[in-house]
């Protein structure tokens, strides 16, 4: 990781349940390591249970605050982990989906991962953009006016804004790497 | 249940892991005590891993064929249970895909629960049906030209086939009803 990301604050966006373990915590140490002020926002503060292949109980985090509560204004960019049943619930909550939407209608650069990208469905960010993302998802990405690629990762400046996209845990080097270099 | 469903074929289809059990048992059970045979078909025959919540382990079932050995002709209905992981990974299967479409161009009923309705999204039957499902799943639904309703259960006829929809489990009486009076 040779971007330099000292002084940027960088939000992670998850559901309470749900995450994907590796989609949270590799982004989450590499882009800290590389200078960037990280933050976990989730609906509700507190715990975070992460699980690992969607089922598999993993560790558990703590969210610093609540999406209510935190203003978009405040960070430089976003990065949405994925996980099934993360993205699934979180797309229900209003205020994490306009926390989403928020960072495309401001110009920021948004990197989501595996079933994040629903979330960007959701807002109504993707028509006009390219990306990727769980295989699952192409349809509804499609349908949403996207275009949907099978790339390790995507990088998408249409529409005033970085977006960066994988695939899958198996992406995450390249995830990353293409995250820090559309944060820095 | 006082619909007779004697000598109807009824075809239920999941995946191999991740179907929200009382979805499966629900109709599978009162259909079955109704007079239809029931036949459980997935991607691979054998072991079918049920989850409570999404990601309670639940007991296990038998899945008696393998979609890509299993004809549509064969069946009266389909009915499609929910679960999240069950129906995200189960649109990746081109076999199920073709399957389910292939009752809705032969004209007969289908039933579909919570996340089951993304099978109806990427088998591309949804445009001008009106629908209920789980709902995170309302924009995907929309965006493939459904109309979403948030109701108990909803039967709808239009397009030449039946299709009966609910939320999520707490809908499974109205929803065992409905089914059972469109396959009778």
């Amino acid at each position: 990781m040779p971007t330099d990301l000292t002084g940027k604050k960088i939000a992670f966006i998850v559901n309470n349940s749900g995450v994907e373990q590796p989609e949270l915590t590799r982004p989450w140490d590499d882009l800290g390591a590389a200078g960037a002020t990280t933050t976990l926002i989730a609906p509700e503060a507190g715990e975070v249970k992460a699980f690992n292949n969607d089922v598999e109980p993993g560790d558990t985090f703590t969210a610093e605050l609540a999406v209510s509560d935190a203003d978009p204004a405040d960070y430089d960019a976003l990065v949405i982990p994925g996980g099934t049943t993360n993205a699934d619930s979180l797309r229900l909550d209003a205020s994490a989906v306009a926390f989403v939407k928020a960072f495309a209608e401001a110009g920021k650069p948004v990197a989501a991962i595996c079933h994040g990208p629903w979330m960007l469905v959701e807002s109504g960010v993707v028509e006009g953009k390219t990306l990727t993302s769980y295989a699952s998802l192409q349809t509804d990405v499609r349908n949403a006016g996207g275009s949907w690629v099978d790339e390790e990762a995507c990088t998408d400046d249409a529409k005033g804004w970085t977006l960066v996209t994988s695939r899958d845990p198996d992406d995450l080097d390249a995830f990353v790497e293409a995250a820090a270099a559309a944060f820095a």
